[in-house]
Formats: C-alpha cells, sequence, structure tokens
C-alpha cells in the first residue's frame, strides 16, 4: 500500500485530497499524489518539460499509483515561492534553480551556478561523484528539504542589449536582469542587476525598465522575444557555465515513500536530467542561426568584462567564506573540484572540440 | 505478476531459473531475473560499473522483484560476442561499446563513436531529442535488440606510445590496438589497427606485439598499467570524442516486461548514464596528475596527423554511403546533427570554457 498519512495533511491542499477520491474504480490500490511547483512558465517546454519527463517517468513506473501534477510558476505558489512552499508542505515538491534563493543563503547558489563555476558535465560529475550531494543534502535539511539533480540548460547566453558593451565602463550604471546569484558580481563591477521571474522580463525590458536582459539561450531567448527589442547578443553568460536545476522534495513526503518509490523517484530524476540538457542542446543551434538570420548581431563579451568580473567573483568568495560557515564549507571543496576539472578538461576533451571547431562543417 | 514465460526458455541459462526457484520464501511474487552481459572486465569500476548502478536501480525500484546479474567479459561470453548473445537470447542483456561490432555492419559505430563524431553532451542530445533512438531502435531490430544509452567516457586520449608522433610519416606501420571503428582510419593513413579486449592489451603491449595502444583515458589506463610500458600520451582519441557505451535488451525479454519494469528500465539506465560520465570526469583528474608526476610524457596530437584523419575519416564516411544503406540512412541524420553542435558549441560553451582555461586556477 502506497497510500501515506502525509496526503492527508493541512499542508496538501484540499485538491489533491479530492483528486485522489475521483480517481477511476479501476485502479484498486490506493494513489501517491503529490504536486510539484515549477519556478517557470509552461511555454518554455525545456526547462518546465524537466518537471513533466519527470512526473510521466514516475507514474509509468508505478502504474499510475504515484502520479505527481506539475504546475507553471504562479499557478500555486510565485516562481521564487518554491523553497517556501516546500520548506512548509504546502507542496511535497518543486523544480527551481537555486541560485533564485541566495538571498536566504548564499549556498544556494553552489547547487546551482556561480559566476566562473563549472559547465554542465562538471557539475553533474561533483554531485553524483563528487561530494557535492552529500554537502547539499546536508544543507537542504535546515530547509526540510531532499534534493535530487534535475536539469542543466548548458552555458548560458550573456544576454540581450539595447547598446554595444566594449569597456567595463558601459557595465556602469547598467540595469540588468540577471538571474540569481550572477547579480552580485554584475554590481561589485557597476551593473544594477534586477532578479525578474522569465515571464515577467519582456515587458520590463520593452518599457526601458531594464537596459539589459539575459534569460537562457538562443531557443528559450527566441520564444520570449527578447529579439524584437534589443539587438546585441553576447556571450557566454560567465555567470553561469553550467547552471543546474535541482528537484526538490519535502522531507516528510520523502520519508513517507516506500524505497522502491524512492529509487523510482532518484531514477526518474536522473532521466529528467539527461532529457533536459539534450532537448537544450537539439534545440539551440536552429533557434540561434534563426536570431542571427534575423538580424540580431552575435558578440562575444569583451575580455577586460570578463577579467574583471573574474576578480570580482574571487573577492566575492573570498569574502563569504569569511562570514558564512555553510557557504565556506561546501564552497573549499566546490571549487578544488571545479579547479581539478578545469585542469582536467584542458586536455582531451578541449583539443577535441577545438579541432571539430577549427573546421568548416 | 513479473514472471514471464521468457525465463523458462531454452536461451536462458539453467542457473538463472534455478536461481528464481531458491529465492527466499518472504518474496512472495515472483521474480525476473536478468542475466547482463558486459564487455568489460569488472576491474574498471567506471565503465562495468554502469551496468551495477543499472541493476541497483532497478532491483531498488522494484523491491528485488526484478534483478539483473551483471558480468563481466568471458564470464559467460567473451567481450566481443554480447552481441550474438543478446540476439539469440542466451543473455537477456548486454553493456557493450557498439563500434566493436562494425564488421557486422558500420552502422553499429553511430550509436557509440565514430572519428571527429560528437562529444559526450552531444551524441546524448541526438540519441533523446534528436532522430538518434528512433534510428538506431530500427536498425538494432533485425538483431533482435531494443537499446538504450547508457554510459559514456567523455572524450577520450589517444593512447600510449612507445615512440613520439611527429608526423603522419610515424602512423605508417604502427600496430596500434585501437577501439573498434576508428582502426578503419587509422588503416587508412597508413597504420595496423588490432581490435584487442581490455584485459588483453597490457601483455600485448608489453611483448612488442602492438606498438601503442589507446584504451580509455587516466584513470581506467593507470589501472591497466600502460604508463609501465609506455612512455608517450597522447590526446586527444579523434576517433572518439564521446563514445557512447550501448545497453542491449533481447526484444522477447524487452516484449515480455510489464509497462511499469519498462519505465523502471528506461529510468534506469539513464541513471546510469549520468553516473558513468560523472564517474570518469570526477576521477581522471587525480589519475592524471599521478601519470606525469611519475613521468608520463604529455603530447598533443600533431595538427598534421589530426587532418590526415579527418580526410580519411569523410572519404571512408562518403565511400559508406555509396556502399551501405543502413549507414546512409542514419549518417545522414547525424552527421547533420552534429554540424549544428559543432555550430552552437563554438558560441557560449567554448567561450566559457576557453576563458577558465586560461585561469591560473
Amino acid at each position: 500500500m502506497q497510500r501515506r498519512s502525509f496526503l492527508t495533511k493541512a499542508g496538501v491542499g484540499a485538491g489533491a485530497v479530492t483528486a485522489a477520491v475521483v480517481a477511476p474504480a479501476v485502479r484498486a490500490q490506493a494513489q501517491i499524489r503529490w504536486r510539484l511547483a515549477s519556478s517557470f512558465p509552461k511555454s518554455l517546454d525545456t526547462i518546465f518539460g524537466a518537471g513533466e519527463v519527470f512526473s510521466k517517468s514516475v507514474k509509468d513506473a508505478t502504474g499510475g499509483k504515484f502520479e505527481i501534477s506539475v504546475h507553471q510558476a504562479g499557478e500555486l505558489v510565485p516562481a521564487f515561492g518554491v523553497v517556501d512552499a516546500v520548506q512548509n508542505g504546502t507542496v511535497e515538491a518543486a523544480h527551481t534553480a537555486p541560485y533564485y534563493f541566495f538571498g536566504k543563503d548564499e549556498t544556494f547558489a553552489l547547487d546551482c551556478a556561480v559566476p566562473f563555476g563549472m559547465n554542465s558535465r562538471q557539475q553533474t560529475a561533483w554531485m553524483f561523484e563528487g561530494n557535492g550531494m552529500n554537502l547539499m543534502r546536508e544543507f537542504y535539511k535546515q530547509y526540510n528539504i531532499v534534493n535530487f539533480v534535475m536539469g542543466n540548460t548548458g552555458a548560458q547566453m550573456g544576454g540581450w542589449y539595447r547598446k554595444e558593451i566594449k569597456t567595463v565602463d558601459d557595465i556602469k550604471g547598467l540595469k540588468m536582469r540577471i538571474g540569481g546569484f550572477g547579480g552580485k558580481v554584475l554590481a561589485a563591477i557597476g551593473g544594477v542587476p534586477q532578479n525578474i521571474p522569465g515571464g515577467d522580463i519582456y515587458p520590463a525590458l520593452e518599457k526601458g525598465t531594464i537596459d539589459a536582459a539575459e534569460w537562457v539561450g538562443p531557443y528559450d531567448d527566441e520564444k520570449l522575444g527578447f529579439n524584437k527589442i534589443a539587438k546585441f547578443y553576447y556571450y557566454p553568460g560567465w555567470w553561469e557555465g553550467g547552471p543546474q536545476l535541482t528537484l526538490m522534495v519535502n522531507t516528510k513526503a520523502w520519508d513517507a515513500l516506500s524505497a522502491e518509490n524512492k529509487a523510482i523517484v532518484q531514477a526518474s530524476a536522473s532521466h529528467a536530467h539527461v532529457h533536459m540538457q539534450s532537448r537544450y542542446d537539439a534545440l539551440n543551434p536552429a533557434a540561434l542561426k534563426r536570431l542571427v538570420g534575423g538580424g540580431s548581431q552575435l558578440r562575444p563579451m569583451p575580455r577586460p568584462v570578463m577579467d574583471a568580473a573574474f576578480k570580482a567573483a574571487n573577492e566575492l568568495y573570498a569574502d563569504l567564506s569569511a562570514k558564512n560557515a555553510n557557504w565556506k564549507k561546501v564552497y573549499e571543496d566546490w571549487v578544488k573540484f571545479r579547479n581539478d576539472q578545469v585542469l582536467w578538461f584542458r586536455v582531451a576533451e578541449r583539443e577535441f572540440d577545438s579541432f571539430m571547431a577549427s573546421q568548416k562543417l
């Protein structure tokens, strides 16, 4: 029997209980029903889609006995309210980019992306085969959260700008939508970061409330239409070389699962992880071609801006290590792993990719 | 009830049936027991380990009702006999590098790696979100195989050489162990490829039966001890920029599974896929440092050798497209996807990785 008393507790909305009652009679076994709050709009099939891939895998693996409804940002809770919702048991699960929550504790960002961090594969390796998962599980305990790696976008673009960026001076006073933690480094080199959910960026950029905006990469950015209102498209997003998405599960909901369902949640999260990165990789090339074909101007971020940001990032990390014991503990392991990864990726990976990049294909 | 008549058929060894009979009485439900033949020695916890991660996930997700025993190369069937064994139903499943089987049909290699192919993430994207899975499923039907993506090593090293390689002339007459399909291109530029299972390479290199040998990368290579008998360690392995491992399941065994178990196999294969790449990434840096610290000489493969191999590879692919309809069908889709991936990875991914590679960390 999979049904757990947790489901009937006040923390879970009445909707979930009702839904279980009206389930078709052919399903003799009791149901587990979870609600998953995504921080993303449904229109983004890539990042919102990871929640759906996860939910379908769990449902299929349990013959429909464990169903997880996936809700877009704002449907149950706001995009940036999902950690509170999981912590309080308002929902059993959430899918989000943890760096949004650096205001609670900067350590959240190390479960996602920090400026000049790891790329997608490297961050995944730290979580699965380094100390990342153990360290983040320990950190999340205080929020009643059990975390799972569930998606990555790959290295993001540096965003859309109305004016060209040529020197660090062009960053001074620049009002820019930037995801989460990276804004702290942007501020350190003179920018004015704005933390705005995906669905609200376009009107802000259109009205001129902000001068620039980054979101993800060609495929998502094209959907949100930024190319219509800003001409220059920069790369890379130095603040997110491989931002990782996280499935957050309420600790009581997790503890109430059978060992079988725990294994199914774990494997399904990994399955969604693979799917999400693959979907971005598969969809970005054609979107980039369309954007450039439509007149968007592709520009590398000037090296002096990158250098200034790199210096500011390292100063910030040293400062945080002095002030925040949670950060210090996780960062020290993370940065050692990152440095080793960069060393290793300089060899076979880089030489192979460089040779391919040099070919006319 | 999960038990399937397939289990009692002649194709499955008597051992499997006996094991099911002696299962503890506390397990009231019938068992499914599969045997998985790996093409790799148990000593390689990375690549052999992917089979174990997969098996554990399936077992945990089914509460022990579906058990898969994982057997190293030679235990049930030889390393290069696993396709025949799955096709004939001698075993229900195998874990292998499909390019070993290019002698049956070169198309196998496109499910793994061909020279100057895709890197790890790109190949995964083609399978999960491009047309790769559909095309390979169709191809494998003729072998009674249902395939799943299950592991990748990342870009491999170019192997161990007794003498330095400076020009294409140094390749002429070079007897080299090289995995699978890449040997065809090595032969085209004058080398003498040898297809030898992992466990048999060391004695061949030690005795001088071969002049050079490539296996995987620092961690695995160090275990096999090649650094003791060859001084020069080249990168990258241009014939395998992201070789993918495949779980092969006998079609009858697959069809006999419930929908729930099918979903569990799929999610567990993806879980093992993530683990395997992560394990390589996590373990290679320290192994590389040890090898270099121990006196191994790290060398980039000279550009003229890469250029000659690239030209030979393209000629080979054109030739195969004219001769092999299976190859042509899959290759045309694959190469279009690869070219788009290389274009896209030139932008944010490359610029981010390059900046990081340029830092003293």
